[in-house]
């Protein structure tokens, strides 16, 4: 049996997203297809568009099978914390067998000696890293530079062949490719050429805009456009949520609670922070106090050494309180549970071959949370299953799952949706019958 | 010499703050008045409607001759902490005489019996003040029933009298004389009848509204009943404020901001603030995940325990990150400057008089704030002038007051305001002339 997997945002699932579907189908021929999706935050350090739950709802109807949550404290964090939490979140489910990832190189030897160096960390590599982020260069960009020089003294790859990554997918496969190795995982990988738009272009191109394009053309309520971009299921739940008074949620909803928060706080508080360092807290607390406008913020922190999302992500760790500590721990333990948004017809079936594999729990019923892990102390003390869970990261964890989209919801235009706990009030959805 | 010191809030200055000032300089008949008052935010855990800026420009107008502003710390807490850092600081100034205050009793000769109870703690008052606690009382109530029953054993004094501490004026009278005592100040407390209405009256009584009938009016746009409930300065400021797009503003302005706040703390950071135990956090955290304005907010957090002032409070301790840590140590070392807002050219003999007697720096240009630690640090060195001041204390109290301006100026209408510190970019208030 062969099981598709595949890490996206899909926010909003748009004509790039299905051709990669399709074509990643065509490659392995899978017997059943699931994604690990960012939840209410997404990687670039922003709320998506729109609510996890219509975004797994869209997913199903274009071909996924089972839609898998990625833990909001993985979903934001960098290329590094983000593939390890969603690549560990695969490998856990025990029944993937292939993941498909789209890259601008689509050279997956390539990636794969960087990955390997990039996992060894030989020590070579280490002084040359060293060397230029004394330089003051940020972390991206000094690693692209020791990689350079330390393959042009061992000639195993060209300067242009490092290039690649450069490229934000590479970036991000690469960092696929050292979860898989560091899980010793068994999930082969592949990758295919994204088509159409870079992922941050901006503007519209025609039928393969990229999803910030399309994210920008909602602002503009340019919706003619959009319909051209996005499958129709797309297009129709973008004009329900509309409607209903929940998308479209940009950053810019944000601003004043950010602001407002960050000016109530001291540089020394500021350090305990997951990507607090090398002096961005006196530029946050500095910037904090002069801007009106997140935008401005953002400009206003930015240096050469710190890029616009790692900004923009950092920010989203203070906000929400997330330490050093409790980054650490996770990208040791990897996600503690397999929370499922929702699953078609065809991935019920699945689900129950998965209940057999896993160790850690599938949850379903997030309300649940607490009984789920009684339950498991009980098979533990029977001896009646194997689980691999520590229990005071799962809480954690999906703690924070319920928190971000308590926030979330505030922001919603009809704050009538702002009154519950949403994990805990929707149901999941489940997608009757062939696609 | 006689200086009278009055404590305000001015929120904003009406006729029976007018007629309050009146009645007490016909009392004392002093050389100078002086007043120490609350900044941007106010003892019912609000912000004020307009900043103290404007308010301290009303006040010199209206017979004030030096407006010192409450550190922020202490302008938020309980009548304890509130009384305690403002009769600090006119103590500190060495060259008040006099206080007066008004209550609704006018009885000082009873608040005083009751005021040397509350500061000696007999042990048979204790007893009875922990068998009303733990009955669920709130403190304000615990503390009542104790007081009678204490006073019925000895008989001093009958219930009736000691009633009078239910309201709310004799209860910050009270806590004003305990303060005297504990810094065995030689100021001499007074106190007047109040005139008009109740400090809660929500309905406008004619000419003798209350500053919260004014602030309801002010925000239902009632321009001419204001008017006929305030100095003309008053209204003329209320008036330049709106224009400018900076008042008025009301604590719903901060709705979005807390309640997204709150939604992302976990119940085991809570407890570190100040005010908040018995169960306080718990209540919080749960209220805030099922509320989307505020005053449903603090309403689902009420209970018999917690009164609404103590609600509010809390939360902007919790907002503003105020720990017990830091409360306890300011309710041990008092204010550790003199910021003056602003003063008449009378008040600037005054000022004179103050520095060679003072044992705490009197700030009149904020920016300076560190600089004035230098010259501090000199003079200690050089035994050049004797000063009283906890150096830690000193930035951690006069940091607060930058953060909650900041804060504030955030929720201008206009946010070009919002882009300065304006505590250092404001500059001082000077009234010229004779009023």
């Amino acid at each position: 049996m062969k099981v598709l997997g595949v890490i996206v945002e899909y926010n909003p699932f748009h004509n790039g997203h299905l051709y990669h579907l399709k074509k990643a189908k065509e490659l392995i021929n899978p017997d059943y297809t699931v994604a690990v999706m960012s939840g209410n935050f997404v990687q670039r350090g922003e709320p998506a568009i729109i609510d996890k739950f219509s975004r797994a709802e869209i997913a199903l109807e274009m071909g996924i099978d089972i839609i898998f949550e990625l833990p909001f404290l993985y979903s934001i964090q960098d290329a590094n914390g983000f593939a390890f939490g969603s690549i560990g979140l695969l490998d856990k489910t025990k029944i993937v067998t292939d993941v498909v990832f789209g890259s601008e190189s689509a050279d997956i030897k390539t990636l794969d000696i960087i990955a390997e160096t990039l996992y060894n960390q030989p020590e070579d590599y280490q002084i040359l890293l060293k060397k230029y982020l004394k330089k003051g260069y940020s972390f991206p960009n000094a690693r692209k530079y020791a990689l350079i020089e330390y393959f042009e003294q061992n000639k195993i790859l060209s300067k242009e062949q490092i290039l690649i990554i450069e490229k934000s997918n590479d970036i991000l496969g690469l960092e696929y490719l050292i979860a898989l190795k560091k899980l010793n995982s068994k999930i082969i990988p592949h990758t295919i050429r994204r088509k159409g738009s870079d992922y941050n272009d901006e503007n519209f191109i025609g039928n393969f805009s990229s999803a910030t394009a399309i994210r920008k053309l909602w602002k503009e309520k340019k919706y003619e456009l959009i319909k051209n971009a996005v499958p129709f299921k797309t297009f129709e739940i973008i004009q329900r949520e509309e409607k209903l008074g929940k998308g479209p949620i940009f950053i810019e909803d944000f601003e004043l609670s950010f602001l407002s928060y960050l000016r109530t706080l001291s540089r020394d508080n500021l350090k305990k922070y997951y990507g607090v360092n090398e002096g961005l807290d006196q530029r946050i607390i500095e910037a904090a106090k002069h801007t009106n406008t997140i935008k401005e913020l953002y400009h206003n922190i930015k240096s050469k050494r710190f890029t616009y999302t790692r900004i923009k992500r950092t920010l989203l760790n203070i906000y929400f309180g997330i330490t050093n500590e409790l980054i650490e721990n996770i990208n040791n333990t990897g996600p503690q549970y397999l929370r499922v948004l929702g699953f078609t017809e065809k991935g019920r079936e699945l689900l129950s071959v998965m209940r057999n594999k896993v160790e850690y729990p599938i949850i379903t019923t997030p309300s649940n949370y607490v009984s789920i892990i009684k339950n498991i102390e009980r098979d533990l003390k029977n001896k009646r299953k194997m689980w691999n869970i520590d229990k005071k990261t799962y809480f954690k964890m999906i703690e924070y799952d319920f928190k971000s989209t308590n926030v979330y919801s505030l922001y919603y235009k009809n704050k009538e949706y702002s009154r519950y706990e949403l994990d805990k009030k929707m149901k999941i959805i489940y997608r009757k019958g062939k696609i």
